[in-house]
């Protein structure tokens, strides 16, 4: 991150090396040569979390997974035994990003994807990464895989996509991060003005765009399945909670309960990444034990909507051996 | 304040003089002699506001308001014309403690009572005040005051009020002020065991004890009003918020709604005292712009529980002249 002024403004500057069908960076697709590096707890991790997993792309991009915490030297593999990602053999993601530049200069961010040969991290560009996983890893998605980023509806998701990154996504950490009472408020303004837009768009559709789950869907609920565990309050995102915004909490209570998607968060964790790693807005580095988290499996009554939710597709299988959360 | 090891405590010696009908610690009532002094952000000041104005006592004790921020030196009178209380003509409440004892060694807090001729303070002991005001100085009570704190029922009225003080109105202190994870987690635990306790209790009764509002109702209120604005986010109470447990929050709407209860509540004070003053748990100072309090006003229905408000007596009137919140 960094901060200009009083507006926390994100650092947007990426590895933005593409691995493609074609391989015209250098990086072609191809099965067990990379891996991807995320942390539970981040919501842009998260994205590409989800994605791999409705399009079934275990098989062929393993996932290496860092501990909630870190220190000033960034992720960590402390979750894996011996404190070592077993295929990476690195103890910090940092590594990976050196092995690829020695004087980078830029953000230590998951998500980031290795070339396992060369160790070097390829890209972490996370906005890309989940398209590219969507239209250039199309020949190894398992079978039934939904369509998330269909042609005819790009514009669309593109538009909405763009809405939810500024005001809602990142409108939050502008929120929690600000350094004046104005530039609080003025994130805390956009973003709710942006939840009640998307409310009023949401109480006659299933999902953002089409009928069925796309990439602008993805990147809305990973914001909102953090919004009361860390946002509400440790950001200062307090207008109302998550669960009262009755269609949001309903929209995000569907994607939850569908394979892929509640099966990937880990409260315990977030909670413990924003809590413990932002001292300077929680100095104790005490983790709250709320919020109550039993609604998140409640009946949502979203079907009535219609909608298909994989389309001509269908819900991916199990949680892959090793991947499932504690 | 002080901490003791991972634990809050709270200081709990005062200035225990009594202003009592006999005068028998040299401070007799005495309508227009003394100056009750609070900050309409604190929990502890709210209660005397409450009882002085539903016992009508405005004509013979007189109120001072500090503002809600303040600094190592306490409370002040930053929000009256040119900075001075316009009876006592101090600017720090620090300054009728220190006419009191030139080396007073403890906190400067509110509410205190100061004897207007020596400008010194008579008694902080927050406690003891409100029951004071109601049996001490009944004799300036005004026509058809309530009895806060009946005879018969006393015993009763400090059963509960122990618990919700330990639990409630100081655990969210506990909680809030904690240094370890382990203080803050048994806190909290024992707030919200608390809560649900009394939300059994008042499932099927109007107040807490007897059925008629007493100083057990006027202690627990002052805690829940500001819950949601400050303790569930800014001191970690965030199991659920009080608008999430139906009968506290039609319990406290009740009250709210009753003359002497709201019209004495300052959100935006309340709000920026918490978040302004305590620089150890919110480093920035900034004040979140939540939570929307537009739910207070709405019906609690608990009117069809029975029970008498102001028992045989009325309604407090309209505030004071000056007293109003803006």
């Amino acid at each position: 991150m960094s901060t200009q002024g009083a507006e926390y403004v994100r650092d947007q500057r990426y590895l933005t090396t593409r691995i493609t069908a074609d391989g015209r960076d250098g990086f072609p697709v191809e099965p067990g040569r990379y891996r991807l590096v995320v942390s539970r707890a981040c919501p842009w991790a998260n994205r590409s979390v989800i994605v791999r997993r409705l399009l079934g792309l275990e098989p062929v991009l393993s996932m290496g997974i860092c501990g909630p915490t870190h220190d000033e030297r960034s992720w960590t593999f402390d979750l894996d035994p011996g404190g070592r990602d077993p295929v990476l053999g690195i103890e910090r993601l940092q590594e990976a990003f050196l092995a690829r530049d020695p004087d980078y200069p830029l953000g230590i961010t998951v998500p980031a994807i290795v070339d396992v040969p060369t160790g070097q991290v390829v890209t972490n560009d996370f906005a890309q990464i989940t398209l590219d996983l969507s239209t250039e890893w199309r020949e190894h998605h398992r079978a039934g895989a939904p369509d998330l980023y269909p042609e005819g509806l790009r514009e669309e998701i593109d538009e909405i996509n763009a809405g939810v990154f500024a005001d809602v996504n990142n409108g939050v950490y502008q929120a929690g991060f600000a350094r004046s009472q104005g530039a609080y408020e003025r994130a805390y303004r956009r973003l709710f003005a942006r939840l009640d837009a998307l409310s009023e768009r949401l109480g006659t559709r299933r999902y953002l765009v089409g009928d069925t789950i796309t990439e602008a869907d993805i990147r809305l609920f990973t914001t909102l399945v953090r919004f009361d565990a860390v946002y509400h309050g440790h950001f200062k995102c307090n207008r109302t909670k998550l669960t009262e915004m009755p269609v949001l909490w309903a929209y995000a209570r569907d994607l939850y309960q569908t394979p892929g998607f509640g099966d990937t968060i880990d409260f315990a964790q977030i909670k413990e990444h924003y809590y413990v790693v932002h001292r300077d807005v929680n100095p104790t580095g005490i983790v709250p034990l709320g919020p109550d988290t039993s609604g998140w499996t409640t009946a949502h009554h979203r079907e009535e909507l219609g909608g298909r939710p994989f389309g001509e597709g269908t819900p991916p299988g199990p949680v892959a051996p090793g991947e499932a959360v504690a």
